[in-house]
């Protein structure tokens, strides 16, 4: 398939990358990353708390710097490129937009579950209020049929929001079912569309190919893939591969290779890998930001982390439900104790 | 699109994988992931020197076990498997061909460069003289039009082969170039099809599907990924992925994973991942069991590896020409050396 419009990148290495230092990104580190991405091209930098704004707290994690420093000194260190915020509605309020707002960020992305885009109505709203460039984020978009994900699409669409994002949160989907998605936004939606990708699967890369190829305006990655559980497509992956196929960006292969190599990765407390328990999250198709609780909660309680998200997957667990880990953990060790009991 | 044939696995962890490990494997660990592949189900365990028969040398890297204890032992744990070995001419002969065959090898890979598979004639007929399942495998596919990678086909089906692999050995083919080259196999050969995947640019899963939509009857994959360069496509990733789509094969999803976590791993002396180095390797399309030789000549002589690698794809490098790095890596220091001189 020929490709032939420009793809605008959402980097999300200070957001989603959030997520794999536990939200403990120091000024220094944004500051840096923020001057290497804005060097090497890419259109918006997400700074936020990895569960957007207002996330930092003790459910969710507090990060290391304010929400203030954290957007600020982003603004300050992309000379050319806008920077933007994650907003989920009952975790960030419109008054932290504002905020975010004043502080320089310019474009928004309002989250909801892939069922509940009716809770991005005033969100959206507002974001169009302050000017700010407004996109509707369906997390969990593996969730649902294509239709149904589209009804929720139009919800946002009817709000206002400008671009429209399938996001695959769990990194759960195969290239059919991303191209299922984006094209049914494509014919229907007047919107920009665009795909967020996880590597659960190791599809990534791919996924964002196969969105691109059905005509996906935006795409997000980060530096060495750097994101939730087993993180999002890898922004020099991607680049080298849209190269290869003449997909043209304004981002610099090479500056992003190094960037990942050379800035990114000195800072990752571990490497972003697909392993046993991060590929059994995208199989599983639970929520990649439950992993490091499920983590802890298999630790504690002696229990297999995949048992955990198994049962969440059972549970129909969604985003936010991250106080339902430690109860399953709970009753998996109980069951666990009277079968050792029985035998 | 459906597939509706069961895909044939032939695992190279014992042999592509030989080349992440240096060869070094223990007969221990050779007995220890034998019996796990064999147990998950894999159709055929390739074992052998990561050059082949023959490879075991101060110019490919010594083995540490001999080509006998490797492929017995992968024998006499292999209970339900056929065991494979890989064969270049060149590196290896007829002879050793017999050797492996008296050892219970049942399968034989013969293994050109994609434009020299007239050079394969009489190892393949040597193979099918000693009844094994006979396989044309044309590396570096990558480097020619699929017509010409067709030409080569031919001529290896003409030979007798009874199946016969495009071979992506850089990792440096995108989804497209993978459709092409395994549908016009599939239209033109009346033999089986294969597909071995290098993961250079994270397509090495992606692209195997690419390649069994297309038709492909036996696909390569490695446990972690475990190969040379960025690794093979993972097969425990690889069968998540099918078994999402409905893909069937003889293989156990969570038997690989775990044999992946809690076999492979351990044994790994790094990470096979994508770094600056083997994406650089996919995008130049060089191949990638130069990589060692690349970071080894690359510190000797001070010049960075990524340098080597694109001059040797300007130079046309291939397999075999791993003598060529040292003269490279000398050259471009001699020019760094001058450059300095005139500044």
């Amino acid at each position: 398939m020929t490709v032939n419009k420009k793809i605008i990148f959402n980097d999300v290495t200070l957001r989603d990358g959030m997520h794999a230092i536990k939200h403990q990104y120091s000024k220094e580190q944004i500051a840096e990353l923020t001057k290497v991405l804005n060097d090497a091209g890419v259109d918006i930098i997400e700074a936020t708390h990895g569960d957007g704004l207002g996330g930092s707290s003790l459910q969710y994690g507090r990060s290391k710097e304010t929400e203030e420093t954290i957007i600020t000194t982003a603004v300050q260190n992309a000379k050319n490129t806008k920077v933007g915020v994650l907003l989920i509605p009952g975790i960030g309020t419109i008054d932290h937009l504002k905020r975010a707002h004043n502080w320089g960020a310019q474009v928004v992305r309002v989250a909801t579950h892939s069922t509940e885009a009716d809770v991005s109505e005033q969100h959206i709203k507002a974001g169009l209020d302050l000017g700010m460039d407004t996109v509707g984020f369906l997390m969990m978009s593996h969730r649902v049929k294509p239709e149904r994900l589209l009804e929720e699409a139009k919800k946002m669409e009817s709000y206002g929001a400008q671009t429209i994002y399938v996001v695959d949160s769990a990194g759960a989907m195969v290239m059919d079912e991303i191209r299922a998605r984006v094209s049914l936004f494509k014919e229907n939606l007047s919107t920009k569309v665009g795909f967020h990708a996880h590597n659960n699967m190791s599809l990534g890369v791919a996924n964002s190919i196969a969105a691109i190829e059905e005509g996906a305006d935006r795409i997000d990655a980060s530096l060495a893939g750097m994101g939730a559980g087993a993180g999002n497509a890898s922004l020099e992956q991607l680049i080298a591969v849209m190269n290869k196929m003449g997909i043209e960006s304004n981002v610099d292969l090479f500056k992003v290779m190094d960037a990942a190599e050379f800035v990114m990765k000195p800072m990752m407390p571990r490497p972003v890998q697909i392993d046993r328990l991060t590929l059994s999250l995208g199989y599983t198709g639970v929520y990649s930001s439950f992993l490091y609780f499920a983590e802890r909660a298999g630790k504690e309680y002696d229990v297999d982390p995949r048992d955990i998200l198994t049962r969440l997957a059972e549970m129909g667990a969604v985003g936010g439900q991250e106080d339902w880990i430690i109860g399953v953990a709970q009753e998996i060790a109980k069951e666990k104790k009277q079968t050792v009991g029985i035998n």
